[in-house]
């Protein structure tokens, strides 16, 4: 019989808790299209102030977040973004910046920390003189935390350089901050400093901050009002959707916090994993709340395997590969939870119960 | 002391009610773009039973929601859409089936009702043996209730005449089923009938329904999954948006029989405003839920003026130019809003008070 | 035996001269990409000269002069441009400003005469400040002569309003001339001095003017310089183009004269269909090259029957509906090609021979 | 004074020859936009028939030819096309198929053959079961010869294989084949074999082959009728282009037969070159017409420099950097031209005079 789920997809799934179910139904609410939601209104200002910047939209996603930001930095016709050949906007977001924006992208390579050299950059920057065969670089984009890296932080000393290029070619640079809070609790460093270089963020709030829904974007006044112009073009102007921006209050007061124990979780996790035959993490990379192990060959199980077997005793993992299989923390996952997976985990690969035991 | 806020700005202005607040505080949800959200699962499948479709989806907005419907039918690079010049969709939704999509529309004149005629309609598909200067015709849009026209109604009978014609040229036919509940109510047949030929619907859940956020499109099993896809894109997919299912359900199982209410409401709004002397109603007009009046010249007060005036009484009206405002009820108006409305706008308008009295 | 063409099609179907293939023959070339062909350099110095604008262009047809026109003007994502709804850029040119350039047409209604009344186009025009579910209005598009019309002339007089009222929004002001020589010459009035008010035009060649191949475009050297660009983007850059230039030059010298005797040609044409008992010309509107002519109901002959009918003489034309026919004029017909073409017009109509007559 | 000019910048820059100037001007040309210009029309086919396609379209660039095949491939909104990151199209084409068509660009790693590793390109292919946040997949493009790898051309063996890579995807498989002709007589393999695996080649007439203007594009007639029609809406229809198809007619029956020569003087240029005290070249890169050459840290010259230098004898060469330069053979460089050319740059870089003397 499975008695609990412990999910360890992604930070998205996580459930609203009490507390922001509690201020969805209680919460204070107008027209956002027409510009009258008192809670919407309080949660950007808010989050304007939290990230530095002079004003904040919300939105339905990180994809419309980063959809909207590539736009309005790219908003001439002609325009090219630069951004990391393993970014999550270009593999996972639809190639929309392309397909609906007419942005075309111009990748470069992303180093196993998710950063990009700096002079790669440099380089993939289009002489303005010779316009007449080249598109016009307008916006450089990084990641942090990098998903693909294994959730690897960008140290604010890079961001800063990366902003100093961008200002010297007079260029903007936008900060896909999805998991911008892990990285500031792993780096120490405040969140507003980190995305100092910034001229505007997406900070997604349904993952490890674990409100039900939405991103918020943040940047200059100026920017967030050609933004909100987009939002609605998009088709992503709500109502009252106050009663989502309740939640994501309760999720920024409430779950910041809690980041760091999520790192710890998801090191202790890598280190559980690295001791059970058959399996390997690289613990070096694992900065954050995201856990990449491989099934190393011998080990008679592939991931679908793994995964299907761990399922029945209540526990939910997502393969990546064959042989590899992404575990991302959050705050709804216990230390327990993380022993219990190990343990079910070493049952299923090895076939030998573990001492701390699944009965 | 304004003591009470009648808002009559639009039907989208809604508070959400205690059923809603407390079905978004209980709600069980999972991560939709997963797939595994079981309560927007339930309510889509609900609302494509409701609505007599294959499938339905759930996206952020009307405004996606069309979009949504007019980029699925319009796939292929060089399509063009034959559209009312007076619709929702060419006014006022930031012309993004263009500027976003790549779609080329080609108008034709909306008549006072709503309709378009069908000959002209007919006259406006492209001959596909031109097509080496001309765009390909893939869709024609209905809007039912046509809000520029006053919410008038269009009948089935009109509709299966266009659904008729779409067949015949091989086109899609999409309605912007924004007040679609109103049209049906009003014309007293079942929705799923009035929408029977039509390839795709999108039908508002913030406006009269009363959900806080939300619309829902309904059509064919495939074009839901390929709608589903450019959800994404656009980045209208979201994570617990079961949270939203659960309040839009309570509005369709709650609203849809007050429709009714709103459309008397409306009548004997316009008869009264039609009694105020230097105000004028086309009282056959009124088929549904939006009232428009104008101010004559006679008057002394413009539409501004007007709507800060009775603005002190506790009441939002919304100018529409200076001699023309537009009223739209909805659930939370009253009959006795009616009637303070009535006297206040009548004292502005006059300078007499009203026997119904404001004191 | 058919001894000779009189092809009336169109005037984009003249042969180049005997004077236009010597210039091709001996043409100044080199590469224009890289921008140095000294003939195409000439030419469009002289074609800017004779507009009275700054700079001009050469591209390889109409359809790219405006498309090139239009999305410099709105080269900011979200754009709207008004343009007539019976104009060549709307129906002729696969709706390409949308489907290629991402802009959204705003059509207003053209008059018989090919204007659209001037408080149609301001009302037509948005507002910015509801710019949250708007486009931005960037364009105004005139076309002169206007070929739906059946070749009528704007006039100065209304092109300059058209203007004012363009400098009153901040709008730009694009005048397609695809045969604005014709109204030059029909009006009377200098071709620099009717374009004026204009930001940019677009010039056919090789309609009246005569020449193989091309479009120049004119505006100011911001504007032609980002045309340069968006040229080489859609791939109309060529090599040594020169020698297309020199037969351009060579048409613009020794046809813009020639005109006057098309014009005259017209009307004869339209005149002498008039007396053809079972045709019909709205002689009123024949001011420049171009004469529509009905078959009336009684003829007992279809246009498509009457188009091969006479082809059998070596004369073409071609059906624009099953009883409407278009006959363009240009200066490979003379007067002798227009009896000889009435005669066995009549022929095929009424069966029986003119005294003209058709050997 | 300057007695000649050796133009070595581009393979673009020759002048259209005597036979070629004869062709434009006997030229027999119609109306190409309305189907009926007999020059073109036989060009087409005898292209068709040399590259083993079914059908085949002029265009006036290889930028346009490139366009127009890659939005043909993809003409579904949300394509995602894999080609080289160094490839032309992807550097030198204005990023147009995004920026105009909406393409999503995935970039593989180019090799300094100008080859993409087949694994790097399978592994690139999205997997349509995850289409929810991927773009699909429609497209590869091979690049033969490829022009940034300094002219290397790419195996038969190479293509075919992935040909049937494309063809267990379902992809469709586009070569720009701009110097398609350069490679087919450096491999001694026929040029329809070279291209049998290709959906669609874009061959440049104005490059090597010194046709004054054009290219054309090769491929199924279905891929044909939908080029034609895009063709138009870019504006890339011209009316009586015969006159330049006569000339690529000319180009292509006299120049390919002299292609080799320029192979020899190439590999004769770069052995010079790599005599010369402070210049290098990769003498294996040199397997077509374009040869780099860079200057070495001890030579005291820029590439800037240089060119000036030579510029004064006649001589036009285009730096590519300060440090390098590319040479670009011709039919119109004889072998004196090179051993003129290296002469004076061995004067200008080493400053002693050449014993095969420039006076």
């Amino acid at each position: 019989m499975v008695t609990r789920t412990v999910d360890l997809r992604s930070d998205t799934v996580t459930k609203p808790s009490k507390a922001m179910r509690a201020a969805m139904a209680n919460a204070e609410v107008d027209d956002d299209v027409l510009g009258y939601d008192p809670t919407a209104f309080r949660f950007e200002m808010e989050m304007a102030r939290i990230m530095g910047k002079e004003a904040a939209l919300y939105v339905p996603s990180g994809t419309m977040g980063n959809l909207i930001s590539v736009l309005v930095h790219c908003d001439i016709r002609g325009s090219e973004v630069i951004l990391g050949d393993n970014s999550h906007i270009h593999i996972y977001e639809n190639g929309g910046i392309s397909t609906i924006g007419g942005v075309h992208p111009r990748t470069v390579k992303n180093n196993k920390d998710g950063s990009m050299d700096i002079d790669l950059i440099e380089a993939a920057i289009r002489d303005p003189r010779m316009a007449i065969c080249y598109p016009t670089t307008r916006l450089i984009c990084l990641e942090n935390t990098h998903a693909n890296s294994g959730g690897k932080c960008l140290p604010v000393e890079y961001i800063d350089k990366v902003g100093e290029l961008a200002t010297k070619h007079r260029l903007k640079l936008h900060i896909d901050g999805a998991r911008i809070f892990n990285a500031s609790v792993a780096l120490g460093v405040p969140v507003h400093r980190l995305v100092q270089a910034a001229d505007s963020v997406s900070v997604c709030l349904s993952k490890g901050l674990g409100a039900p829904v939405g991103t918020v974007i943040v940047g200059s006044k100026v920017f967030i009002a050609k933004a909100k112009t987009l939002r609605k073009t998009l088709g992503g102007g709500m109502r009252q959707v106050g009663v989502l921006c309740a939640a994501a209050l309760v999720a920024v007061q409430e779950n910041v916090s809690k980041l760091e124990g999520d790192h710890k979780n998801a090191k202790t996790f890598a280190e559980g994993l690295n001791k059970i035959k058959g399996l390997k993490v690289d613990i070096d990379s694992v900065e954050t709340n995201i856990v990449y192990f491989d099934i190393l060959e011998g080990a008679n199980i592939t991931s679908q395997e793994l995964c299907k077997n761990v399922e029945e005793h209540g526990i939910l993992l997502m393969p990546e590969s064959s042989s590899r299989i992404r575990i991302v923390l959050h705050y709804q996952i216990s230390e327990h939870d993380v022993q219990y997976t190990l343990s079910c985990i070493k049952q299923a690969v090895t076939g030998v119960p573990d001492a701390n035991g699944v009965q």
